[in-house]
């Protein structure tokens, strides 16, 4: 297991750890009804500045089916980038949960949909032979490491509410665009036209623990029974609770994201400026892709890293950071590149 | 909250606690492949004295819900207690994750199906226009708090391999059955002819951990993809193995359950003895149901006991005991029932 | 294949043969935008005296399933009779449809719904644990051969529209009950609270058509995206639309239905007065039930006459008349008991 | 309503008309237990030299999302071409029978899958995040009018065994690619791989007939019940089986696409040698794409034909001869064309 191979390799962060152990005195009402769940909702509405409903999750995958399944009619279609994770790493969930909706995957640089291209793909609504125009994903970062800036969901967002769609953001990665961008919660989500965001807490400190929330109180009328029926109200709810509860103060999140875009920003500069590599996107978040000669690959793991370039399009390495990442490991990494390639 | 609400009002014990901080050191590999996860099954093959494939789960609903999935067409039907969780408790889960197979609810005393319920039921095996019979789901502990004994079991089993069906069971409540019966979690499965066992650990000291145990390799066959599906495989999955993993290891698991069970004994046999006070089902595991005057709960519940009789068949008021029940609690509550009863 | 096995063993009536030919000259647009698809909507709006929608389909199974799925949604719950015919022969059609609704099936005398049971039968709405009350459905006639009465269908109305369901008629043998009861179609269903019928013509001298009408159109909103999806919009709509054109034109399905009662009650009556023979229900439409001596089954059949007892609820014989039973096939049936029951 | 708007606008052919009043005597078993149904069978395995197993329906839609149902699992993969009927005009029918499968629509030269691009976009086999790789699906004749060879056909068979894929054939215009290819159906289907096919009669000469043709009995192991779960199951099989008895009788079939395609080829030379039309596709069954200069469309629909630009792919106009085209209204359309494009 190479240590940059995912931000899932990750253990909790220490706040994260503390806060289970806090939130594990004593019994506390189920499904919910505890106190670190009731706060979770104010909490999330003061970070994104407005009154938002959520939903806790344990799985990305479960959370971003479970909130596409509340944008999605069973014969609508989900607008979404071929790479991204909904359409190839989630082995049918968001099919699943939403009862049949249809994927349609768009290409775009970079990992990124665009207002433009979205706008030439989507057809069709009202005719009954076609699956109908229903929801836009996009993931925030996205897949490639790249970031989308709020101008650019605005448009996407405008395009999508002229063809009567709902905008998701899989914010697995939230909190290291949030970094990159310098922008609010809110500047991201809401004010930039997202309809429901999949917050991730899992891959930047937190054990497991996702959020689906909801911007728009209304389109999560019925949400409570879906959310049910998945499997994802868990009975000691308060122990997801309280893992974001934790991970949303005291600037934990932003601290975690923080270090994990340092290190990326680190490793993609130099390896950019070796001889030989080069950036397959570029490093926006805590995601570094590269393209490498093949003797390279072969020589630097010799050294003992691992590199899979089997990861997203297949043809480009990825190095992933994280809160925990070395600066001592990363930079072992790059003596080895360097030794190599030079 | 009343302390005797449910046994997921607890926390977690320390054992598995200690779990969860052990496995939080450093990086691990995602998805399973991490060591906890690599051990759970040889530690669960150990306990079930055979060759064992696992799943985990983190929520009880997810758990059944899968289970049933592995066993049961889109077109087929489950047979159940009427008063099953599965029927009843979890917002049609099984129907979502099966594809939509029919469950069949049947009556049955003390909550508990029988051989010869389950033979007068099923009919339709290859008629193109029934439902085709296929699973056999019962719990153990059941929702009444009864318990199967192993040759009830192998009735069932008989019967169900006659008509061609699996049989699942959901042992939410497992431990507290293996310690009422003295009997080996091998006799109380696979030797009395369960297929597919749902491993609960959340009710019994752990945080969120269940398990989907398969007795035979070749029912799982495609499992892994119905499992990534659901949005049960976590990317930290290490945290959930470590967890049973502990559950599982130098008694803790029937420690706790002795203790609960111990609990509701003690309340179940004094509530039994007061005046007014009848069992509505034989308390065989940690689960106490009770008819009572209605002044009774009134005057109860004046001294500050919540008392909630909605719960399962709406007659009967629940008293669940735990891992972490304390002795001086029960005594309060029975101190106030015999001030009132007497 | 005995002549009373079951009314769909019958042939189209000449006037629906008529019309198929008639249909036939040309070309026509497709998907329902030709002449008879565009008359059918005003002609069943006259026939129920109100605005209807209709959208056609070709198998009772797919017309009661579609229904059903614009009314439920995937957490819903459906009661029904533990008789009827979604319950028991569809082979879980509703439930595909649907998306995983789950069936509670009711018991109720003659094969009926009382409005008194299905008011203790609901629970559990808007409680997360439960799957949601959603739907009412019952059948005209039902599968014992009794008819509803509008003030019991009314009754039942009112008592689902107190818990937030919607009505459901499953109106495969719509017309047989009209016929009994004289009462206007739309007395049987809007005006006594039904939401959604499906209106069955190819039991009664059709090859294949049946319509599912909503009365109120705003349930139908987007319905024609489940209608399309399933399979059941026709490119050639006109000749499932011919058939009903011509089926609800100068009488003929009422035609039908007179003579297929008639049969039935000529039957019903003179096998009631024979020793040793007695009505399973009592015959209110083309469904004759009958409890009989096995000694009188084998020498029935010795005469040639087929004999089905599995049908239903597996103790009473099952005899359907229909349009185009001839009074001489009743007679030689009752000649063949009478020889054998005195 | 133009008359080359497609080859669902015709009637049915007088052999079909009379095969429904010939099967319209008397009473028959139903649910396929009648002579026509039992006959189809032998008539089938005769037209195709081996021995199948047919299930009707009555629509290409629900044909189609049938025989993928048998072929996919719920958390497969099914690849098609990008402009694919099962991809773009069923409204999400093969995602509902499925329970979720994902359609990958690819791109292809004239419509057309090959072997190698297929080859180029498998993968993932194995591997639990990703949805299962599981059926191809062609189209023959394909929509853009193309036809495949046998070995065509024969290279994605051995492609999509090589990667444990099955090969599904949407034949809605089955006998109009016979025709131009001049081989066996046995040729077209089966000798060269073909898994399921779903044989379509009603664009070319039935009122309402497709019929789901298994060549390995082992893959419709439990289809029945997918069958009448679907509501494709009719009650009065006979009058679908009759239409395709008939209809492969006799040349009739045959027949029916000779003319069909000699319609399509006259007016297709005929078009591409005018000056500003080229042919979009090559004309190779009974469809002809031409791409016009807008004002040629306007010129001839004011000669009164319907010109409809928006089939397939936005940007030819389509022209669908059939079994009824007269050669006068192709002349008269060719008049239009060579008057305004001179």
């Amino acid at each position: 297991m190479t240590k940059f191979a995912s931000d899932n390799v990750t253990p909790a962060c220490p706040e994260v750890v503390e806060a289970i152990i806090e939130a594990n005195a004593g019994s506390a009402a189920s499904y919910g009804d505890d106190a670190w769940s009731l706060k979770l909702r104010g909490n999330l509405s003061d970070v994104f500045e407005t009154d938002v409903l959520v939903f806790p999750a344990v799985t990305g995958t479960a959370a971003n089916a479970l909130a596409l399944s509340a944008l999605t009619p069973p014969y609508g279609k989900i607008y979404c980038h071929e790479l991204s994770h909904i359409n190839t790493d989630e082995c049918g969930a968001p099919e699943l949960f939403t009862g049949g909706a249809k994927l349609i995957p768009m290409p775009g640089d970079n990992g990124k949909l665009t207002a433009g291209k979205l706008a030439a793909t989507v057809y069709g609504r009202g005719n009954v032979h076609h699956a109908q125009p229903a929801t836009v994903s996009i993931a925030q970062s996205c897949e490639t490491g790249a970031v989308y800036r709020p101008d650019e969901i605005a448009a996407l967002s405008a395009t999508a509410r002229e063809h009567g769609l709902k905008l998701h953001m899989d914010g697995a990665r939230f909190t290291n665009a949030l970094v990159t961008l310098g922008a609010s919660p809110a500047e991201v989500t809401w004010k930039s036209g997202v309809d429901v965001l999949t917050f991730g807490g899992t891959k930047n400190g937190c054990f497991a623990a996702e959020a689906i929330v909801f911007f728009d109180p209304q389109t999560a009328n019925t949400f409570e029974f879906l959310h049910k029926r998945s499997g994802q109200l868990l009975s000691k709810a308060r122990f997801v609770s309280a893992q974001l509860n934790a991970y949303i103060s005291n600037d934990v999140w932003y601290r975690n994201a923080r270090h994990a875009n340092a290190m990326a920003k680190r490793l993609s500069d130099a390896l950019a400026a070796l001889p030989g590599i080069e950036l397959a996107y570029p490093t926006e978040a805590n995601e570094v892709f590269v393209r490498l000669p093949s003797h390279i690959v072969d020589k630097v793991q010799g050294d003992g890293f691992e590199i899979n370039e089997e990861e997203l399009d297949g043809t480009a390495a990825r190095f992933v950071t994280a809160w925990n990442t070395e600066i001592g490991d990363v930079d072992s990494l790059l003596a080895s590149f360097s030794k190599h390639c030079n």
